[in-house]
Formats: structure tokens, C-alpha cells, sequence
């Protein structure tokens, strides 16, 4: 039997090549028992009007197809389902009932119902994107991450793609991250004292299962990083948050008792702040008093566009007293999801065994791709592209800002990529956000930062990282409006 | 001041091609301080003759530095580092003592020392590699991963590259997986109720933490995957390992008050056996009768070369009683580290919010990448492909075993990609697979399969998915020679 023609279609709204598109179109057909082995597919010509694309499209999909067998070609008489096709099981799926376990005794735990935020998925689309933490595409390095990519797909690379390296990574990232990406915070590490994490997320969610049970106490910085609180909250440890300063954490605030202090000293997540070297001291030293350890997220310190940045409180540990997380998702994209832990090896040996359990390592070929685009100068290159880029805009928002008598509460002395902004008193900045998102402006409201039954609603954080300079006034403008009408 | 030509060195080992090597050569010695701002390269002309190499070669490395501001071409003059080249930090880290924490108090829970025997990195370069679960060079369809890996890195698919997801998932991969790979295993679902996972493990590791406490009973197979009695072990419930039969795991020996219960029907893992029909329904009443839920990996169901598989289990679940774990890993390769969970939304909507404080996503570009490999029909190529292969390398096998007299424990009627072997009780296979290793023979000890104190120790799993039929019939000759010989 023939497939009649009219069976196929190309969806307007389909990914990937017209080749590919009908290639898959064909598979599916296939794969799903539609098309039958023996059925003759419809022939170039008549295909290729059929869709209004070039026969050659057609001609070149079906070919791609033959050397997968799923079609055979009989010479002059056309293409048909090939006899090796594979045919799909008839499996009838049973009749479904409605579910007959009660879900609410089944679950043992519960992870639902945390602080951290969804921020809308299609951010891209509004006009304003004050957003924090997405990857701007017009900054991005596209061809030399291709290029990166391509090159760990190679041959020579099998093994680094495909292989099952157990508790392991992917020797090239670790060794360049030793021996260039830590030097240049000051600190030194052998292989053995680093390990390769799922972004700085998978970073502090292994330290915390390690470092932390329902008899140990933790320090965590207010306002902090909400998916961090959501952390912590599910180790039961007992948490006590500390309200930051202008200088990031006060040491003389962290109550006695206290295990694991959690601190963001190169950039305060969100108000920006940066800890002096004086306070990186006293921090160190009241840690070492109390016997506690210190989890330092160095985060952001690439982007110190304005003054080089500090060296990370890591590089004054004399007794290993601090763990610390890196990540390249923040600097790259976050989707590549990309980030290490550096500890002593008692610690990185526990957080091996438990990232071993938890997902085994993170995908060889995403550890080798990024190794390239590193170690071939592509990764310092982007960053000082984004560097100038967040320069220029942060000037323009500086002025915008000013101009329209918004409020600062906190912008990071060495670069970063936002603004911790406040209301006055009177505003509710989750309100604000939902009034300015209707005029296509994005804010991130600051209530989730905060600790605690009394937050404070009126902080918001503005960021400059995928916003492009020309769109920075009208859309601070529109803020300003908004805060000045909000009752 | 000139950078001598001798300063550079081609090294024997690298990776890449000559251009990236130069290209990288450079960049490293500008990051890590060597090369400073103004220096003078080597003409293209030197240091192509001083290296070996073609001068478009070295004037191609050159160019790519150009282009990312690493170095300056002052016309006839020749090359120089550029004004704007980074300038690394001149941090020095302080010294180092030894460590001032007492690791052994300072960690709070201990996750290493479990059951999952580490395998030899480098087992490609024995000559009788009976290992199982790596991927075979001469069977993956490198060419076409490549081309859908490449797709998935255009500009079209920026945003699922770079994404930050937060909780979500690449809706093609899923929309994929709900109306393709299912149904093929008699499953309806729909994308709320499946989730992506870093692997099998990641999805058996999430179900764990959901379901289990240690107020709850797991029952687990036994013999079983290793990786899933640590797995267990960490979740702190109540785990009693019941022996399988010739069938599988027999529901009638599931003790009463069991919470959650873990199997492998399609093929029991590591005795291959397959769940009979009959006993399926007798396990899915017992769940029903103690209100118990079933956690089904459903493991290597597509190496089906023999006769086609059964329909999933999942498959005849009237009430949502069963959690389903599938894998891409394992018929692509493990390095990919992609799996999923099918359940009813309520634990979905628990393991997902797990998966977003533990890791967020996995990464957007694998998931897209599989995503187009599989709707173009290359997933299904190549699974034939392997099962062409497999079918082959097991009949040479099942005759050199019979040749040799060694004995089959279990095969896996329907197909599969190893045997599972039981050897004279007084042998330890243990000593045995190390007395093998000298003679470049791989194959796997059973021991760490067994649950308890008194495991046995003569059983092993030798594989045939990354062996060559030529090299089938000297191995199990000396597997048998090895076996005889021992004490």
C-alpha cells in the first residue's frame, strides 16, 4: 500500500531543518506504527510539491533514512518501509482509574512549598528585563562554544563523552581549574581537593548534606540567597540567619555554638556588598575560635569591572577551615549547570560518595567542552566582553537611577551585574513587580532574600545583565512611576 | 622585550588539533602572567620551523587570538601581546599548614565506604573486556550524535541551551518521551508526570529520598544493583533484601508493613531473569493489599534481540501504584547521564522540587541534543544496531561457555547484554577477577551484588556489550582456565 502524500505535514512552529523536520516526520510515522513495513513512501517529486520544498530537501532525508534502514529504496519503483524497520509493540495501555494511594501517607518527605521563586520562563519576551541571572544571548560567545563543543565530540574524545567515570571527572576541567582558575583567587588546590558539581546549587546542596544534620547549627547571611535557605531547611539543621551590614557579614554576630557559617564575601547575594580584608579576618579568626567552618559562594567575582576584585577568603585559610564554591554557570550560561566545590579531601572524599549516589558526575561531554573553551582563552575573552558591556549599562542606570530619584541600598564597589534597590517603607515590591510586569518591565522582588516572619517587602533587586543600554531609561522610568504611584 | 621561540613546546600528549594546542599555548601563558602586555610573539614563520608545524597553522592560532584580544598585529612588525589582555591577579597564597579541623567531628554525615565497586578507568585497553555497561566504540552512531548535538547548539536553540530552567525540563524531550517511548512500553502519561534525571541513579536516588524515612520498609532484591543498596542505606529505612528465583523477585516472600518495593522485571539485575506475566499480577495485588507503592527499573528492556519484551509493569498499574525509572544511559552511553521517572503527579511534584534544590535541571543542551537524536529515528537505528551486534556476540559466547563447560546462572530469555555465572562454591571470584586482570581479562565479582553478611562468593556477570566476537572464545577459555585453576 502507498502512503498517500496528504498525511504529511510541516508544522509551522517545528525545530531543526526542513530535512531533518521531514526526516523525523518519517521515523515517527514509523516508530509510532503508522507506516508499516512494505508501505511505499510517496516519491521525491511528489513529496517535495507536496510540501513546497526542493526535492533535493527530500531526496537528501530519505537517503539519511535508507542508512538507517528504516526505508529501502527499489530502484526505480521508490521508497518503502524497510523490511528491518522496527515495529512498535501493541501494547494496550490498560484502563486508568483515578489513583488508588493515598499520596499524602506515601510521601515520606515533602521538598515542595520552598522560598525559591519561579521567575517567568519567557523573561526573554518582555520589553524591560531587569532580570538577574540569565544568559544574554548578545554577549554570549555562540561560535566559540560551538567550535568547543564540536571539538569534544570528536573521536579523539570518545572516551571523555561517553564513559561512566564512576566517582570521577573529567581530569582536563579539574586540572585546569587548578592550575589557572584558582591561582587567580589566591588559592592553591590539589585535583584530589576539588570536585566537579551541577552548578554552585549542586555545590552548596552537597556541602550541606555533608557539613550538616539535625544537630548542628548553621549561620546563613539575611537577606541571603533563597534557593540557599531551601538548602538548609531540608538538612533540619538548626538555622540562624544574620542580618548583613554595608560589609557584607558582621563576625561578632555569629552567635557561639555555630557549626557551618555560609557567606558570600566577594559579593553579598543580594545587597552586593563586599567584605573588607579586615572583616575577611576577623571572620577566619572567630571561625577558628569557635571551631566552625565557613562556606564561602565566591560569586560574581568576575565581573569586578570597576576594581579588581579581592583574592576570596579562601586564599587566607592557613588551616582549611574554608570550603569553596566556584561556578561557571553564572559567567557562561546557567543552563550549562557547571560549577566545583574546593575543600580538604576528608570533605571532597564524603562529597564524592554522596555526588556518586545522588547522579554519579556531572556529563562528561559538558566537563570537556567547557575545559576547551577555558583553556583556549574563549572563557577570559567572554568575560571581558560582558565586563564592558555591564560597565556601559551600569553607567546608564546609574544615571537613570539618579535622574528619576530611586533609591539605592546597595550596588557592589567592584562591578557585579544588578542593583539592591529599596521602596520606601509603605511599598510592597511583590505588588510592584506584578504592576510593572502588565508594562512589560521585570523586577525581582526582595521578600524571598529574607529571613524570617517580618520580612521586609519594600527592597527589590534590578539587574543589568540581559537588559541592552538603550532600553535601561525608559524601563527605569517606568519603575520610578510605578514606585512613586504605589500605595 | 621578545618571548624566545623556546619557550614553546608541542607535547606529546595533548589533546586537540596543532592550531587549538598553539591557540591554547598562548592564551596560558598570558592568563597564568608569563606572557605580559606588549611582549613580542614569534613570527608565524619562527615558530611554525621551531614546532614543525605548517605556517597557516601557527597564522590560524594567531588570528583566533587576534579575534579575542589576546594579541595585537602591528602590521609588519609581527604579532604582540595586546594592550587589553588580561592581567592575572598577582595573588600569593599564604602558606599552608596542616589542617587545623578535625575532620572526623566536623563531618556530620559520612556517605563514603558503600557497596559500589569502582571499575577500572582504563578498561578499554584490556584485551577480554566482559565488562558491562560501557559504551562500545564500533556501535555508537558517533556521526549522528554529533550532527543532533550540533543542531542542538544553533542559534534556533539558544534558549534551551543556556536556560536556567529552574524546576522545568526541555518540553521536547519530554513531549518526546510521553507520546513516543511509552507508549512503546504500554505506558500513558502525560509531561506533569514525568521527570528528567541525571541517569537511573539520580531517578532511583530521588524516589528514595521522597518515599523513604527512617520510619519506612523498603524491600529490595537480592541480588541487586549495588548502587541502590547504598542508596537505601543512606535513606535510613528499614530494608529487608529478598532473594529472587528463577522468575524474578517472588511477591509471596514481600514481608507485611512493606512501604516501598524495589524490582528489575524486565531483566532482574544481575540474574536477568524476567518477571513471568503471572507473577506481575500477583506482585501489583500484593502491593495493592498492604497499600505498598513498586519501584520499577525497567533496565535494558531494548536489548529485547531474542524475543520482544514484555510490557513495563507500569503498564498494568490500575492506581497509580507503580514509579517508573527508565534510561537513556545505558543504550546510548552512561556518560550522558539521562533518565526519567514516571509517576502520579503527587510525587512527581516532590521529586522534582528534590531535583531542583539538589541539581536545579540537567543540562538543557543534553537534553535537547537526545531529544532530536531520538525523534530523528537514530535512537531506534542504533538500539537494532546493538541488538544485530549483541545477538551475534552472545551466540559465540553461549558456545564458548558450553565448549569450556563453565556454568550459566542466568541469561536473560530476552535477550541482554551479559550472563550471569556461577563457578564451584570454593571459589572466591573476587581473587578470581584479580588473577584474570593479570591475563587482561575483565570480568565482574558477584559478592557486591548480595545483601548481608554471608554473601556468596562464587558468582560473576560477564558481559558481551563492549567485548569483540573474535576475542569471545580465547577470554572464556581462560575465564574456565582460571576457574579450574583455582583453590
Amino acid at each position: 500500500m502507498a502512503l498517500p502524500v496528504e498525511t504529511f505535514f510541516l508544522h509551522s512552529d517545528a525545530q531543526g531543518t526542513l530535512q531533518a523536520q521531514i526526516q523525523q516526520m518519517v521515523a515517527q510515522g514509523i516508530l509510532s506504527g503508522r507506516f508499516q513495513r512494505g508501505e511505499k513512501l510517496p516519491s521525491t517529486r511528489k513529496l517535495a510539491i507536496h510540501l513546497g520544498v526542493s526535492r533535493i530537501t527530500v531526496t537528501i532525508a530519505y537517503t539519511e533514512l535508507l542508512a538507517n534502514d528504516y526505508l529501502t529504496s527499489r530502484g526505480r519503483s521508490g521508497y518503502f518501509v524497510s523490511e528491518n524497520a522496527p515495529v512498535p509493540p501493541a501494547f494496550d495501555p490498560g484502563p486508568r482509574g483515578p489513583d488508588g494511594v493515598d499520596w499524602t501517607r506515601a510521601i515520606g518527605q515533602r521538598f515542595s512549598g520552598g522560598d525559591t521563586p519561579r521567575k517567568p520562563p519567557d523573561w526573554a519576551r518582555y520589553r524591560f528585563p531587569f532580570i538577574y541571572g540569565q544568559a544574554d544571548p548578545t554577549l554570549f560567545d555562540h561560535a566559540n562554544w560551538r567550535l568547543s563543543a564540536l571539538q569534544a565530540l570528536g573521536q579523539r574524545d570518545f572516551t571523555s563523552l561517553t564513559t561512566d567515570y564512576y566517582d570521577q571527572d573529567d581530569p582536563q576541567l579539574v586540572e585546569f581549574i587548578a592550575r589557572h582558575t584558582l591561582p587567580r583567587r589566591g588559592i592553591n588546590a590539589r585535583p584530589e581537593q576539588i570536585l566537579i558539581t551541577l552548578g554552585a546549587q549542586n555545590a552548596l546542596w552537597l556541602t550541606a548534606q555533608v557539613l550538616l544534620t539535625q544537630r548542628r547549627s548553621a549561620v546563613l547571611e539575611d537577606p541571603s540567597y533563597h534557593a540557599l535557605r531551601d538548602i538548609l531547611r531540608q538538612s533540619r539543621c538548626h538555622v540562624t540567619p544574620v542580618r548583613v551590614d554595608r560589609d557584607g557579614l558582621p563576625p561578632t554576630a555569629i552567635p557561639p555554638g555555630t557549626d557551618v557559617i555560609f557567606t558570600t564575601p566577594s559579593h553579598q547575594c543580594p545587597t552586593t556588598a563586599t567584605m573588607t580584608m579586615a572583616r575577611r579576618h576577623a571572620l577566619l579568626d572567630r571561625a577558628r575560635a569557635m571551631d566552625a567552618l565557613i562556606v564561602e559562594d565566591d560569586y560574581e567575582f568576575e565581573m569586578s569591572f570597576l576594581k579588581p576584585p579581592s583574592p576570596a577568603l579562601k586564599s587566607l585559610d592557613a588551616d582549611g577551615r574554608v570550603i569553596y564554591v566556584g561556578s561557571f554557570s553564572k559567567s557562561l550560561f546557567p543552563g550549562l549547570r557547571l560549577g566545583y566545590l574546593v575543600g580538604s579531601e576528608p570533605f571532597i572524599r564524603e562529597a564524592r560518595a554522596l555526588r556518586a549516589s545522588v547522579l554519579r558526575h556531572p556529563p562528561g561531554h559538558i566537563q570537556r567542552t567547557a575545559a576547551y573553551f577555558l583553556s583556549l582563552g574563549h572563557y577570559d575573552a567572554q568575560i571581558r566582553r560582558m565586563g564592558r558591556a555591564f560597565h556601559d549599562r551600569r553607567r546608564v542606570m546609574e544615571q537613570a537611577i539618579a535622574d528619576t530619584g530611586l533609591r539605592i541600598a546597595g550596588q557592589g564597589a567592584y562591578g557585579g551585574s544588578s542593583f539592591w534597590m529599596r521602596a520606601p517603607d509603605h511599598v510592597d515590591t511583590d505588588r510592584l513587580a506584578e504592576r510593572l510586569r502588565a508594562k512589560s518591565v521585570l523586577i525581582e522582588p526582595g521578600r524571598a532574600f529574607f529571613d524570617g516572619e517580618d520580612r521586609p517587602k519594600n527592597y527589590y533587586r534590578i539587574a543589568y545583565s540581559s537588559i541592552p543600554s538603550a532600553r535601561i531609561a525608559e524601563g527605569v522610568a517606568l519603575i520610578a512611576e510605578a514606585v512613586r504611584s504605589a500605595v
